[in-house]
């Protein structure tokens, strides 16, 4: 088997590569940008939405799902978005031979789709907070090159609409779901940072827009996700308004929190290294992959493996055991391609003493058992998680540097931390420097530890500046 | 609240009014056909999505998605298979306002998305039997009523699809099928029969088709499954071969089954009453809903309920706690037309005494507590669970009755059990005498006690018969 190319230089490559080294997509499919989730790639993926339900559930959100096709007049409702999505929206014109008289939108996003029916929904204040979320599959006719994860034409999609009594309630809900995406990027092992993003570049119809975005490598950036405040601009067309407590009919205010399969592909880029996918245990397919190492006189062994194979499942791990014929150095390799966490090798000295060897996926070795085998295997499992948020940790904040001349911004090999003034004509002169896009103005603390900042990388005005984000978006 | 109608005497306006009252679907999406899942129905669904993929996990298959797009080129390399799916069809014509090349199939079903890709993951002997499914939806444009999970235009839908090494091992698979939805049904309490339907009521392509059939009152029958054995029917227009041991290139031989979310409405019009809804405990949105009843100096009662409730989920049950402002008859009224299996009603006098009212949703009263109190709240519901079965049961037996002449059929009050000689000419004649159809003759043991077959109740010929299954499908 090749060598996979290399990460750092030579990113795209290197990516296409682990995703078909581990199994994960089969872009084979006859038509473009639609690719065939695999038995291994639908299991991370399952995993994926069991974390995003678990804690947007969490969060007083229940879960939905409306229809994928949207009517022409009602998709065209709002006129930004509209203007935003026109382009990217495949159309069904017919139903067997019989043109529809109707066109309908293969959903792109849902606020079309949903809203007319929070305008059924919604009728007093005693129905808000409206808190629902759909893990749907979405579509966009894409014409840039498509990426398995990264930019595809069927979506894994998660969005959460919600209604809210006023604009700070919706704001509130923008902290909430910040709140909440915090601990999926935890169990992701993703550290990631909230970015406002300027006037230029918020979602189509939206107040305001906060992406979610993490560095992978050089100058290059990842929105992984994004929050949006929609103000009335929605509730107004859509008629979604609600009787305050003192018989007044008002709009509601609303947000969106939306996230996709791109968190798979950001696990890969972020965690991923020369020997192809690593996965936190919470994502993996499989959590623990046992190998049997055969050997004379292993009496046993095969009951000693099948045993603790299930104790392991019954304790709810996604426990493997490769009884295929390839030989255990094949296997490891298979395995630390896929991105298993933990695995164990078991051969009759180990059985004999009732031990395992466990390798974790960062090359960590050592042995476990006899007594409390099974705590000792989970321990190793957390210890794993622990370590690479540590190091993922580590490569985030090395990914930022400061800029304070245009000059450094072309010659950025990081991603690049700006004082910027606000204004729009120095956001496009920071965008030109850096061959990129001003990202905006983060809305936590800054990945790297800055002083004040200081005049405009732009205009050099005296007037106050923000630090902002500047890269490459992949 | 207004009474719901009779189930016996107007049983579609029972079932809408249970669906509405229930609160488990919105059909005022502006497209027909395409509805909502509201948050109760939602979780409804995703119990059933988890019972099909543990049972049909268990035996060896595995997750995958294949996209919702299919080529035209590709839809249309079986005959009979488009020949039965043509008029059914949803085209997409356009992506954004490009006329595509190729027009696209929202999948119908999705045989002619996935072989063209079992065509390149099919190489050698090694890799069958290769059985992998998907839980997605499908579209289809129905030109009958629609009813909401019965016949809808997208439909939430359970395929699992296989390759075979010979006809002997798809037939095994056939069985193995059966016996994983026999588990399935044990879950959702629900007796069926499988019925190898007639070769002019197979699926579009298959060599024989067995359904999966229940009673729904009267002469009424609702199919609400189907495996499929196609032989070489796809596997030689896809190209889906084999190399054999000895060198040989072969045809595979493949199997579909087919579940969907008219499951959903199985089981209401199975279990349904005149209050409403009634979930089994694996499928019910909430298993428990406590219903706190206020009174005078219940000091800790709160205190008891949440501590309870607590608890039951972290026994892993979904237990919902009604702190609404509604009096406790409503609330009783409520979650009784919901369908939820157990009800706790905890009062001061329960709370001080550390023991609850339960109030199971077959009317079944008691006490629980004080001692054990989790373990007899999860007992109350495996009771609640076989009680169902059991009811289940004996209204499916006394569904059936045979029929001898086609006068007997005529006058049809149940569904009959008839002896047939085979033939279509006698099949359609059945059928013409029942309103309905010839379902077919049972893979399974009659659901009722009859001696061998006599005469065919058609041609009255001497020749071999057998006994079949004729109703009015719904």
């Amino acid at each position: 088997m090749a060598d996979l190319p290399d990460k750092s230089s030579a990113f795209i490559d290197w990516y296409l590569a682990v995703v078909e080294a581990a199994g994960l997509s089969d872009k084979r499919y006859p038509v473009k940008g639609m690719n065939v989730w695999t038995p291994y790639g639908f299991l991370a993926r399952r995993q994926l939405d069991r974390v995003m339900s678990r804690e947007i559930e969490a969060t007083a959100s229940r879960p939905v799902e409306f229809p994928t096709l949207i009517p022409a007049n009602e998709f065209q409702k709002e006129g930004e978005h509209i203007k935003g999505f026109d382009a990217q929206v495949f159309w069904v014109t017919k139903g067997g031979s019989t043109e529809l008289d109707m066109p309908l939108a293969l959903r792109p996003t849902s606020e079309t789709a949903i809203y007319p029916v929070f305008a059924l929904w919604v009728r007093s204040h005693r129905d808000l907070p409206l808190n629902v979320y759909q893990i749907v599959n979405t579509f966009r006719y894409e014409t840039k090159t498509t990426r398995p994860f990264l930019r595809v034409r069927e979506i894994h999609f998660f969005e959460e609409h919600t209604c809210q009594v006023d604009e700070a309630a919706a704001d509130a809900r923008v902290r909430s779901n910040l709140e909440a995406f915090a601990k999926m990027a935890h169990s992701l092992a993703l550290p990631f940072v909230p970015v406002r993003r300027p006037e230029w570049d918020k979602f189509p119809g939206a107040y305001y827009s906060v992406a979610l975005d993490i560095p992978i490598g050089g100058v290059r950036t990842l929105q992984i996700g994004s929050i949006h405040h929609y103000q009335e601009n929605f509730s107004k067309p859509y008629g979604i308004s609600y009787e305050t407590p003192e018989g007044n009919r008002k709009p509601v205010q609303q947000t969106t929190f939306g996230l996709s399969e791109r968190l798979i592909g950001a696990l890969l880029a972020v965690h991923g290294d020369a020997k192809g996918a690593v996965f936190p245990s919470e994502i993996a397919p499989y959590q623990i992959v046992i190998v049997p190492i055969s050997g004379k006189g292993a009496d046993g062994m095969d009951a000693f493996i099948g045993g603790l194979a299930t104790r392991l499942q019954d304790r709810g791990l996604r426990c493997w055991v490769d009884r295929s014929e390839d030989r255990p150095g094949a296997k490891y390799y298979k395995w630390e391609t896929a991105g298993v966490p933990l695995r164990l090798e078991i051969g009759p000295r180990e059985s004999a003493a009732g031990t395992v060897t466990a390798v974790d996926r960062l090359g960590r070795k050592g042995s476990i058992g006899p007594t409390d085998l099974e705590a000792g295997i989970v321990r190793k499992l957390s210890e794993f998680d622990e370590e690479l948020r540590k190091r993922a940790l580590a490569t985030f904040q090395q990914s930022f540097a400061t800029a304070t001349t245009l000059e450094e911004l072309r010659n950025s090999k990081h991603v690049r931390v700006v004082p910027w003034c606000g204004t729009e004509a120095c956001g496009h002169a920071i965008e030109t420097a850096i061959d990129g896009s001003l990202l905006g103005v983060p809305e936590s603390d800054l990945p790297i530890a800055v002083p004040a900042p200081g005049l405009c990388v732009a205009c050099h005005s005296t007037g106050p500046t923000k630090w902002a984000l500047a890269g490459q978006p992949l």
